[in-house]
């Protein structure tokens, strides 16, 4: 089959894949497994067991790490989410959530009868969520007889990469004595996120979009008081479901190696994201939407320039991606030119410079009619 | 984290790994999508949509090497299995088991509310499986109303290697109107097992065991008139289950393009099993269990000398596998003497005859009291 040749090839700005590329440690040691139940030479009890030694080092860094007390493995996010609410909600529960969190949140949530409340973003330019509707929407909420039995706070969400201020929501979610979930898959990994220190009571997170990590894999991550309440496939479906994840489990640990050491470059991350951000804009008729300055390397564009000139082109818009595929960049979605929704994460100054004077070129010459 | 150096520094005699052990190919194609999210270039749709291309490749592949007409993935063979069974049966009724059945099979039956019978096998020393056991099964069964809705058929089982001829339990099956599922986790893969030829209806296979794949991945194959009874959770489940078996599918596409040219190498691999049975049965007090000749490498050694000699020693059970480690060779159950369960599955003859030597050379300093 076709050998997959992007991460060597091309600068790419897929905004999902930023935070998963892999670094050469964790292919080595993934690749050192790859073996067909090699997970086995781990196996302390039963072959369904799920591999002690690693599994339990693993729970042990990210204790650590995320600051909690009990660590719970899913597929992803979207899993640890519903993990989460199939466990401490019931049908007819109400919660809230934050005006620009995923889909896939208030799905989990309506796939159990849970009764949805989102709070407003500021609408355009900056989309930005302030902590305080949160207060006002729970108490509207009390008022109704409708005490929400959850907050869910998206930390960055992954159309503007805004960052919310998580200790402000979590001095509201105590006043009210309601438990906050924080959704990281875009900031845990990127950066280091204790919910001991914010006080939040649970965190979600990504190996594949925020830890480097080769298969799919997210955790649950619970303060003390809420372990037992966690109705954790784990313990029911052990001879199913655990050995499905080994090769995950090897690479997410082999990453924590890493994602330690690389969290100390997050300040210079986000600098980096400003600076590319203010080179674009000086194009003219190229516009950041959400937050300014921002605080994450996720960047949404609004750029009427590229789609003007876009459709003058015979492809229309799908010229834009494969024009730029011709420069050896890639990672937008094709056919979308109205905004430009890209990540500067882990890739170096003189790459985003390459980019911003590839654009640059494109609409120079676009204004010279050639 | 530690790196796993066994492929190249060990001959490995574990019987469950033997099938699984990865070609260049593969790791090359799954160390190429190892980023998180890299199966995201591959989605046509939505990014929760099971990645079209590959995805379709491997079943168009899968369809025409098991001669299934539906392909249904899952993460192993005793998914696989529970898939079937709960897509075709109910509560109460009753299945026919062979007697060498894996305990998943009967736990995948039970959990359902599902009998099992078992047929028996012969017993010491070949414990071979009577296809002629199902018809007596299925005589009795019919005559306290209680017709199976099922035959399992474990085509090798993982205890004693033994092949049992399917077409003869396919015709008794077709006889009596019954559906047949092939068990064929350490068959397929290692040659080519093809349910319409042979005349079942079912098929389960272990990408683990017996292609070469990382991450863990089976799948449940079947014909033409089962395909719209079965309940598949790609149907069902797709948001939440199916990105995480990206890196597996991956896997077993790019070990299909070698998968085609090994099971050329099987009839091959059984002599090499009956030569390296010969050899270790030459050294005294060492038995084959299972039927003889061997139609598989999979082999079970009944071996008192071995347990005799490591009573003897400080570290008792212990004693042979890290001696045999000292040697170069790995893939023991720590602990166990009394039985050799072991695969010859491409090693070849000379490191085999290196493994024959090393025994050869226990037991010799053994009588000599050294």
């Amino acid at each position: 089959m076709k050998i997959r040749n992007t991460p060597e090839d091309y600068i790419n700005l897929n905004p999902l894949q930023a935070g998963g590329r892999t670094v050469a440690e964790t292919r080595l040691a993934v690749n050192s497994y790859a073996d067909g139940y090699a997970g086995y030479d781990q196996y302390s009890g039963p072959f369904f067991q799920i591999p002690k030694k690693e599994t339990e080092q693993l729970i042990d860094k990210l204790k650590i790490f995320l600051g909690a007390d009990g660590i719970f493995f899913t597929h992803g996010v979207r899993e640890a989410k519903y993990l989460l609410m199939q466990s401490i909600l019931e049908n007819n529960d109400s919660i809230i959530v934050d005006g620009n969190a995923h889909f896939s949140t208030v799905l989990a949530a309506e796939k159990l009868g849970v009764k949805v409340f989102q709070t407003k973003n500021s609408g355009f330019p900056d989309y930005k969520i302030n902590p305080k509707n949160y207060e006002t929407l729970i108490e509207s909420l009390k008022k109704k007889n409708q005490k929400p039995r959850l907050l869910v706070l998206t930390q960055v969400d992954g159309t503007y990469g805004n960052l919310v201020d998580a200790a402000k929501v979590a001095l509201i979610a105590k006043k009210h004595d309601i438990p906050l979930l924080l959704n990281s898959a875009y900031l845990s990994g990127r950066t280091k996120v204790d919910i001991g220190e914010i006080g939040a009571d649970f965190i979600v997170i990504s190996g594949h979009k925020s830890f480097g990590v080769p298969g799919h894999i997210g955790a649950l991550g619970v303060s003390e008081k809420w372990i037992d309440k966690i109705k954790s496939p784990d313990k029911d479906a052990k001879p199913w479901d655990l050995p499905a994840r080994y090769l995950a489990i090897t690479g997410l640990l082999a990453s924590m190696d890493t994602i330690e050491k690389r969290v100390g470059n997050w300040d210079e991350e986000v600098k980096k994201a400003n600076w590319f951000v203010e080179k674009m804009e000086s194009l003219g008729d190229i516009k950041l939407l959400g937050e300014k300055p921002k605080q994450h390397d996720l960047i949404l564009f609004d750029t009427p320039i590229l789609e003007r000139i876009s459709a003058n082109k015979r492809k229309k818009g799908y010229y834009l991606a494969e024009k730029l595929k011709e420069f050896g960049i890639i990672g937008l979605r094709p056919g979308q030119t109205k905004e430009l929704r890209i990540s500067t994460y882990g890739l170096t100054r003189s790459q985003l410079d390459y980019v911003y004077q590839t654009f640059a070129k494109l609409i120079k010459e676009e204004n010279h009619g050639i």
